[in-house]
């Protein structure tokens, strides 16, 4: 994914960073256990940093510092590369649940304010993948899936 | 586990290449269905052939090319980057299998002969990783998970 809509990055990113960030990220959360985006988040930080000392402190030093600053660089979304791989990670989601009838929304019974504060990041990254998935937002609130702001 | 044992390939790769290849490799092999490597392999390259051209006939006509020629690039094995994605992909079921009281080794009833058989083009993209994998085929000989050739 990250790939093929690299060109849509709001700034020009090398993909290859791109790429080993996301990779990166994912065994990290595999180790301590993902959590799901709509549901309470516990000691995550915590657990994902130890779990990142734990899975890159087996590699040699030169290799742990490397993956270690690419997994921080991630989490500090601070970078182009860094900023445009968060926004992949969280398009993703969006695209599974619209095609599941709901899929996370309905599970954890999440509305348009809380999906938005999830998802409005993904404009940091690539305002064209933001208004996709406002688009996809729209459809999801009229269809149900995601219940309207009750205000 | 291609970045971090691209050192060990035996010619200088781009591990970025390398990174992409195994990743659309797979992409297509999701799609296909998956064929163990010891089961029968049937109809395994036409339906991955028809995989590729319908995932990524999916994309614009510069990004299909890419694709396209990036999973070609991985199936002929014939380019540095190429040989090392594939002795990646063969290497790690072996790391699974002796950890997992023999695996698909005894699934598909499998002698040494077949296994040195997938194993050995590993060698063609690593010497030091077929070294390992040699010393891990003995044990798993040794410990009963793989069949004694017969002979």
């Amino acid at each position: 994914m990250a790939l093929v809509l690299a060109e849509h990055s709001n700034e020009p990113v090398d993909v290859s960073r791109v790429i080993r960030m996301l990779l990166l990220h994912d065994l990290v959360e595999i180790d301590a256990g993902d959590t799901p985006a709509f549901g309470a988040q516990g000691d995550k930080e915590i657990l994902e940093a130890r779990a990142a000392e734990r899975i890159f402190g087996m590699l040699p030093p030169d290799q742990r510092e490397m993956c270690l600053e690419l997994w921080e660089e991630f989490e500090c979304s601070e970078t182009p590369e860094a900023r445009f791989a968060n926004a992949i990670d969280r398009v993703m989601p969006s695209f599974q649940n619209i095609r599941n009838r709901g899929g996370s929304w309905i599970d954890f019974n999440v509305d348009r304010t809380r999906a938005d504060a999830r998802l409005t990041p993904i404009a940091e990254g690539s305002e064209t993948l933001w208004n996709v998935v406002r688009g996809i937002l729209d459809e999801a609130e009229a269809k149900g899936y995601l219940k309207g702001n009750e205000s």
